[in-house]
């Protein structure tokens, strides 16, 4: 069976996209087909496989399946370059429509330069703050705001905010993130029992009044390229303890690259960056 | 500028192959794109790059890019899928051809059926047996067989053979190759002053007359799936040590699949292997 497919990025993240309206995979199987496509040795290589699907309750539909085959939620990444697929395959007419997602219903609008689409922007929703929204259990109440939250590791205390943007972080601002502990005390925080689900961890540094650096520890796997929703929570973080404004766009350094995040006043977080393609082609798929 | 490739395996060994004949790809560009098209996070994701070009001295021509673009003299997983490409591909019309190498030049026989190759063999060369040709330095004379070597580890003596096939193979028989210590001892063999430019380390067990389990610790990569040149030392090791006949194939069972190796009597060692293609399609270079 071959199966015609492109290959994308974004900050690293990389996908092998699927236009399923076209090429119709039947549903038993998408997870091995995710399994085999993602192998560097034997299959292409990637983080995993995108489908493009039609939606009855959005412009289009965006299945995620990881390496493993397992199908996650939603992925900030996928999400821009599904959206740049969209348009300039001619699968949306406008430059803003709606995304479904395992995750939920997403908006997305896409900046186009000529016939080419420049940059994406992803409506995330809006943060939840309160500590029982994270979630996290300490001393205080799941009703109390996670901005101003201490956790003790090896004997020493560390202030940091826990945002939620649908997923749990854990936001501390650092002096110079390089030299930030994130590989030591990254998966000790994850697994701390003070969250119960874990946690992504961010180390922050606004750098000047409108960019930050940043590095993650993602929650099941470690150090990365790129965290969407991490960008978005250190934003949120950073304007909650008065570092930026809120209504302003921030531009976010992380290892694979920069993404702008926009707190709004209507609360909603927009996550604007690129989509690269890589290459597309006919993979010839063994069941 | 967009290049045709195809990618493809043989035994997980995997390769961006690009036919140079027809995409003329300026020599400038060969480094820098087989660095982007190995990385699997911006590019397709592979062991590195093949060119299949045009020879003045050979029916065609590879040449092997590693994924830090430093080119390769030869690669024999290499050799099978450029092989079975030229021929299905019709850029050779027999079914045995040479291929110039940097190493050399080398004869390929194809096994078609029906209008598809089955399997492909490649002219090995001659093995060499003399410490001096591995090269190993001991006790010894640079003129003696290196098939009764030993070598002393942690206190413990070892016995080994060792064979150059145009590079360094030590060759150690052991009861069970899965508890062989494959990354114990092959980095300190591999890297033991006996050996002046290092050498490859196999573990390898006779599983019936004609069938060889075998392990391998790469001269400069670790554990692989595969070691083509490795598998023929192992099989002329055994046949030294009177494991198994000169003139008959052994099966060799490698991590990643099956290769046959034939010593024959003309003291030629003969590797058939499959090669299988994974996707073609066009990447977007960015110089």
């Amino acid at each position: 069976m071959n199966i015609r497919f492109t290959k994308m990025h974004a900050l690293g993240n990389n996908y092998i996209y699927v236009n399923q309206i076209e090429e119709n995979i039947p549903e038993e199987f998408m997870k091995p087909l995710a399994i085999a496509v993602s192998n560097v040795q034997t299959g292409i290589g990637s983080d995993g496989l995108i489908l493009i699907c039609d939606s009855n309750h959005a412009a289009i539909r965006m299945r995620v399946f990881n390496s493993d085959g397992s199908e996650a939620k939603n992925c900030g990444n996928g999400l821009r370059c599904v959206a740049r697929y969209a348009y300039e395959k001619g699968l949306v007419q406008n430059t803003s429509f709606t995304i479904e997602t395992l995750g939920g219903i997403v908006t997305a609008h896409v900046q186009v330069l000529g016939d080419t689409v420049n940059s994406i922007s992803i409506d995330m929703g809006e943060p939840r703050l309160r500590k029982g929204e994270i979630p996290m259990l300490d001393s205080g109440s799941a009703e109390d705001l996670a901005t101003h939250s201490v956790i003790e590791l090896e004997g020493q205390v560390y202030s940091f905010t826990g945002v939620s943007m649908g997923n749990p972080h854990a936001v501390f601002f650092v002096e110079d993130v390089k030299s930030a502990p994130v590989d030591t005390l990254g998966p000790q925080i994850e697994k701390h029992p003070m969250f119960p689900e874990g946690t992504n961890v961010e180390f922050v540094s606004p750098v000047s009044n409108n960019e930050l650096d940043f590095r993650v520890w993602e929650r099941g796997s470690g150090i990365t390229y790129a965290c969407g929703t991490g960008a978005c929570a250190a934003v949120v973080a950073a304007i909650l303890h008065g570092k930026f404004e809120k209504g302003k766009a921030v531009t976010v350094h992380l290892l694979g690259g920069d993404l702008e995040i926009l707190w709004g006043q209507d609360d909603h977080v927009w996550m604007t960056g690129p989509a690269e393609y890589i290459c597309h082609g006919e993979y010839a798929f063994e069941k």
